[in-house]
């Protein structure tokens, strides 16, 4: 089966943050592909990359980054495709700049963000799961069992002592 | 036709924000339902819109709040469709409570946030039919068709006198 | 004697921050119960909760979260009882998120906010049984006696070397 | 019946806002009196206060104040009763100022604080008689029938046109 | 003599802040061109933009743009020309969200950041006739001059009556 | 001689900042003496110091204090003396609640705020060194003697290799 | 009788907030002389005028100045006499920048700084009068008498209607 | 050759971050010096040294500095040549204070500002290059080759195992 969901992040130490976001994809078996690609040093395969996703049959990009984090927005630019952004933790701003360079897209151009972090990149993996499952009742109902797994793990152990 | 999106809001001064959202959807033919659903004054209500948005054949929820923005985030606890958060702007803060309010969800139940205010809305309507269109060529070309358009207008108007 | 204080947290990692407030009620001999209630991942639980608090004899509810913290206001929004809600520090926004997101709460439901942390719970744990001591004389002197000896404290040690 | 809440504030420039809480209490027919006390300019007038508010009968006590807000939080340190902070915008840092110098008390001495400006005070109005509530069956019912009219309105004006 | 300094903004709203760059420019007869260029509506022609600059003569870049302000960022990895990056001033966040997206680059690829909004604007063009002005004596007096200028007139009026 | 300056603060733990103010007094060979003074512990204490410390012949109190820190602006309210506060550096926001708490005061009570932390706490013993200095020619004499060996060190650790 | 106070300010446009410390100082009969001086425009006049201060028999200076406000710190850096530095309001951060700017002074060299605006210039008269009130008994009762009657202008008014 | 880049910073200790400008100015050939000026400690030196840079032979100022970081805008304020900023991190508010103390300059005198800490010195290094490198054929050829070896490792090193 051919890859459904790129994750994408700016340099190799986002890695220690998206690799929550493919450790997701993975428990629920959504194909995926995962690249360091940066935005400010290799503009030119960032517009590839965005460019042919759709094409190559992916149907949702993740896209993580720090600082002033271009990558989720530029290559929102550059394709059709829903594009999750993932803000990375910064060692300055603590990822409110991240943040704040990902989230506040000028209309026309939408980039979903979730949390700051190792939080938002396993949500980042959930929502690509959620935006497929809305067409892939089988794939919905494994997030559906998931979130019923948790629920019942944080009811058992509820009791505090 | 049944209603793909569903856009609802924590009060009724949200809808000067969130038609932004309804405006794009009408734009692309995209068939929608709004309502005024507050989380904190009518949070049965909430819960049970939530509950059967999946099986009343909806695709997603976009969910606009301000300030202790709680709307779009249980919305998500109680739904397997992607949810669409626009943080409205406030008298106070500007919209910031609004954004971290939203974005900042824990692991597990993600919520795709937007821009503050109008441009976030008008963004939650694109992301909608972007989400939608991943499965529609057919609305996918007309989310592409508009970019090109709005594309040719910058471009046309990119001198200035 | 049936519990007064419902002293509940969105994940067993805020057990640290919100035990301050458990260690204050115990030592001021006030009942309570304490539990792990999520409003994202059991929601369902954490509105049964809320809903039945005031009929099982609860007069006040201590609710703590961090992030996007909906749990405080969620449960106020389903209970009559004052709700104080304690903002969990967080490993990116040190819990300013936290704070907006549960201080910031729109006109009709109001959560008694403390402040951010180990203080904010102990201090939680103190205004409940101030809220209590307003019509229970014999537990406002306790409250009392224990700033008295505080402040002696403060005062015998107030001599730096 | 004697005053139950006392409503104090910084100056006579607070009361734009302040005025809310009052009406609350006027609403839910809660017997309380209002006064201007200011911190900085009559401190002795604030201790004065504080000290004897518990012994004049008041159960709760709503102070507002902006910027260095210290009103509240010292009130607060001359009284057992419970003391609502409300942080009240001003037209520097809209509020955030006046808000941080109220929520972020140290262990000891806790302020139930609720959100910045006019949505605050209304809060502060319903906080209180909350509390009262809790201990007065007839009241705490009122607090609901007013709750379950504005659920009912919510719900008849959430058809948007 | 052909054009030594670009500048582009993201949109015709922009232009309100960056004239004040051009008028400096104008100002000190240093020859300039001027365009808007999207980075997210017109990716592809920001990108020919960039990438023929220096080959088209020119020596320095000014760029403007607010919110998630991607443009100077993302012009700066397709040239080697210095980039000047102008925050425009935001309707939400005042130019903050601009601010940080536009100078928190990664090491590797620098925007040189002036202040927010109008202030800055000018201060990007003056920055322009500096950095040309160490290459060009004539220019670099001219800069001097109007230092002088203004300083003198600080000076006479710096009686306050 | 007697004790010249008042070097005060909420809690012991504040004594790790605060020292830094003693030691320039020290150094300096002002007469000074220090204590814990805890606005909201001991109310009653901090006015009683604050009301006394002119006719006891303190010139200049230094107070510090972190959070919702009020004892500055207290201990100004009661007294004539000119009031120096020092923001105590906090572990969830760093020390910004103090700085804003500290000072944002109302016209009409200032207070001579310094940098967060052990900076502001060094400055602190220098300002109120100047303050008497103004009056005190051999003091004033030795502050500057102290910035020239400075300077000196400055000047001659200069190289860096 | 010589000026004591000397009052400066970064720009003519700094007056509208700077006339209130000019206010008290007439109010209270301190002699005070006013100047534009501005640390980036007329950076040697800045430094002469900070240089000649104490020797022209000025006792304290107050510097006002927006955004990146150097002047305070600069000043303070060239003169022994305490330096009062208020941070004016700016239109994009609202002054934050500048109190920042001014506040956050290296160890070795303080500025006495006050609040953001308006408050922050009058309680600049205030602290230059509590200063020189250090040594000058009939000033610090003038003082103290403006305190007395504002307290009871404050007690008079405290009745709302 | 003589020195065409200062490399100044205000203590000794931001020597641990301003040394990534050097290491770029080393590995690129450009020769520079670098010396520690502090604005407030040694305020005659910066002037000295900032209004001699130009016919020194310097042809752009590195200047870094932490907290109220008046040294980058002091300088701009004395020499006509292109002066960049360097915001250093600080302990408090994580450098965003020096951020905003830099690139907050009013109308002017610019500053162009680059990144907080590590990777804002390296992009400072950087910056000069590219501004000499404008008329430098020879240095602009380096500057680029330098970022298409950095483009190939980035790509080389793309897969995530």
């Amino acid at each position: 089966m051919s890859e459904l969901v790129g994750v994408i992040m700016g340099s190799q130490s986002d890695w220690e943050t998206m690799k929550h976001a493919c450790e997701i994809l993975e428990e629920l078996g959504v194909p995926y592909e995962k690249k360091v690609v940066s935005a400010h040093r290799t503009p030119d395969l960032m517009f590839e990359y965005a460019a042919s996703a759709a094409e190559r049959g992916l149907k949702v990009i993740i896209a993580g980054a720090g600082g002033a984090a271009h990558l989720p927005g530029m290559v929102a630019a550059k394709t059709i495709l829903p594009v999750i952004g993932v803000p990375v933790k910064t060692s300055t701003l603590n990822g409110l700049d991240s943040l704040l360079s990902i989230v506040q897209m000028p209309g026309g151009i939408p980039v979903a963000t979730v949390a700051i972090g190792h939080a938002g990149a396993t949500n980042a993996g959930l929502l690509a799961a959620q935006i497929l499952g809305a067409f892939d009742p089988e794939l919905q109902r494994k997030v559906n069992d998931r979130r019923e797994r948790i629920a019942q793990t944080v009811i058992e152990k509820s009791v505090l002592e």
